[in-house]
Formats: structure tokens, C-alpha cells, sequence
């Protein structure tokens, strides 16, 4: 079976973007990660910072309640409905890399497509988001809690699947363990 | 990294087991599946009946009540301790694969060892439970859930973690997708 069409779930400082831009490289297609918040400002004529405070999960704040007046729908809701057009008009151009944002989901229907997820233990992800953002006040383990927990929540909120069982994915990788290079490797000897 | 022990988890009808023969036969080192039974047998001086009857989890059936009696422990807990200590015997003593039995979990605290869980879709392991073992009054799908579902209660019971969560393992594939032989080598790429 040849894949066209990779979507990468992963949870955060596992290398899972590295990993989608090494795979992307080899399959000779571009790689869409924060590149879909650009094309759906363009699309909805909304600015990339409303897009990037809609992709999280219907919150309270000031800007999100801003951004969403004057619609029917809350803002989440619309950057969704906006990136899925977008994601499912991509995987149907061509060979591409799509990293988060449910595309496994939507994509569920698509014959020749690869559903990824990257994960990796806490002590290798607790080093990876110092050496990449630095310190904060909050310790290591409950930036990365933190960040898991929205995106298992949105995810759970746009598609009802669990995030992180194995049996949504063809292929789920401990980045950790097996080492960034060797999850490209694998991933990439399956086109 | 080189791994010296696999423990393969699997769904009911995915290929595991031919999965972990072939990866068993390119390590040069012995597969463990039903002969854990005979070990544990062996071992505590049970017979393989009463073995096969503890793995399962602790039912009020009347062959199981009847072995349990004159024992403290119940007859799947003392099958249980017993598979134990034998899977960590196996592995201590050189390259094996072992199928199930929560040896995922035993060996938790090895170095050099790789978890691996095999799952596939309904349809493709309906097709197999129907090969394999032939039609029934059950539906192959009602009999695939009894199954797992058998399966996820007693790895809950014995160890708490989440059976099919991604992140329990290193590599987790669907052997439906990618195929039985592809997935045999995937996991000896990484030796």
C-alpha cells in the first residue's frame, strides 16, 4: 500500500514536528503545521491571531469572546469548520505531511492515507521543552500536562475518539525510546 | 539501541502471533505463547488445565472454584505469580519474544527490552476468527469483543494500565493496514 497522505497526532516536545518535516522531505510534499493557521486566515479573511486563539478549546478569555461576536457560531467552532475545508482540499492536491488539528478524523474516509501518532515518555519531553522554550516558573512536567490535556481535549471535543489509543492509528511511535531519526526512518518505509 | 526481549500485546484475530513467530525466528531466540501454560505447569505442579482456567480472570465457574479450593490465593492470582516469575526468568536468560501475559508490564524496569502491541480493524479480524477458527452462533464481531474485552480486564487487573494506549508501548501497528509481514518488519528494523 502506497501513502499519499501522512497526518501526524503527537503530544508536545516528543520531536513529532521534526519527525513530520524529516518524513515530508522524503515523500517530496510539503509539511502543514502552523502553515494552516496562515491558509485559514486567508481563507475566512479572520487574522491569524483569532485563528491561533480558536484553535484551542472554547475558553472564557476576553480575546476568544472578542473574536467570536457577531457570529453564530463560537470562534473554535469556525477555525474548525474553516481548517477542515482547507485540510481536506490539501490531501486531495497531492503528497503532504499534516501534523495536529484532527486530521486524522477527517481524513478517515481517504483510501491511500497514513495515521500517525508520536509519543515519548515525560523525562525525555521535560528535557526537550527546556532545551527548546526554556525555563518557566512552572516545572517542566506541568507545562507538558498541560499542553497534552488541551490538545486530548480538543481533540475528544471535535472527533469523540481517544487520543493516544493505539487503535486510531496505523502506526504509533515512542519517540523517546526509538529515537527521532529512526521514527522517520520507519514511518517513511511505508511509501 | 538493541533490544534482546520483545513482549507482544495483541488484539484477538490480528496476526500477532504469526507476527511474533516471524520477528522470534529473525532474533534467533525462542517465541513464548501457550507454552508459558506448560512452564507454569511445570513450575507449580498444577496441570496445564488449571493453568489455562487461572489466566483467565476470576470467573465462579466450577472449574475454577474447584481449583482454587485448599489455596489461599485465588487460582488466577496464583497462575499469575507463577507466570511471573517465569517470564522474568526467560528474559534474564537471553533473546526471546513473549505474546501477552502482561509482559509488557514484568519487564517494565529491563533496559533492553521493546513493547509492541498489534492491533487491526473489525473487519480484517472478522474475516480471520472465521479462517481460523471456523463459524459460530455468535457473530464474529460479538466474539472479537468478548475476546478483547476478556483480554483489557485482565491486563487492567493485574497492572493498571491502560491495555491498547499508545503510550504503554513503544511501537504499536495495525497489522490490518500495514500487513502481518510488514509489521514483522518494522519490529526487526529495530535490532
Amino acid at each position: 500500500m502506497k501513502y499519499s497522505v501522512i497526518t501526524i497526532g503527537r503530544e508536545f516536545c516528543t520531536g513529532g514536528l521534526d519527525i513530520a518535516r524529516e518524513v515530508a522531505r522524503r515523500l517530496g510534499g510539503p509539511m502543514y503545521d502552523k502553515e494552516l493557521i496562515t491558509l485559514a486566515a486567508k481563507e475566512s479573511g479572520l487574522s491569524e491571531q483569532a485563528i491561533a486563539a480558536g484553535e484551542k478549546r472554547p475558553s472564557g478569555s476576553l480575546l476568544y469572546n472578542l473574536y467570536t461576536m457577531g457570529s453564530d457560531l463560537p470562534l473554535s467552532d469556525q477555525v474548525f469548520v474553516v481548517q477542515s475545508q482547507i485540510i481536506r482540499g490539501l490531501a486531495d492536491k497531492g503528497p503532504c505531511v499534516i501534523v495536529g488539528r484532527c486530521a486524522d478524523y477527517l481524513l478517515q474516509n481517504k483510501a491511500d492515507y497514513l495515521k500517525v501518532f508520536i509519543h515519548a515518555d515525560m523525562a525525555f519531553r521535560a528535557k526537550r521543552i527546556v532545551e527548546v522554550y526554556g525555563e518557566r516558573e512552572q516545572s517542566p512536567e506541568q507545562r507538558l500536562r498541560d499542553k497534552d490535556k488541551r490538545r486530548a481535549a480538543y481533540h475528544r471535543f471535535y472527533t469523540d475518539m481517544k487520543w493516544g489509543d493505539a487503535r486510531n492509528y496505523h502506526i504509533a511511535l515512542d519517540s523517546g525510546a526509538l529515537g527521532i531519526d529512526k521514527c522517520a526512518d520507519m514511518i517513511a518505509s511505508l511509501y
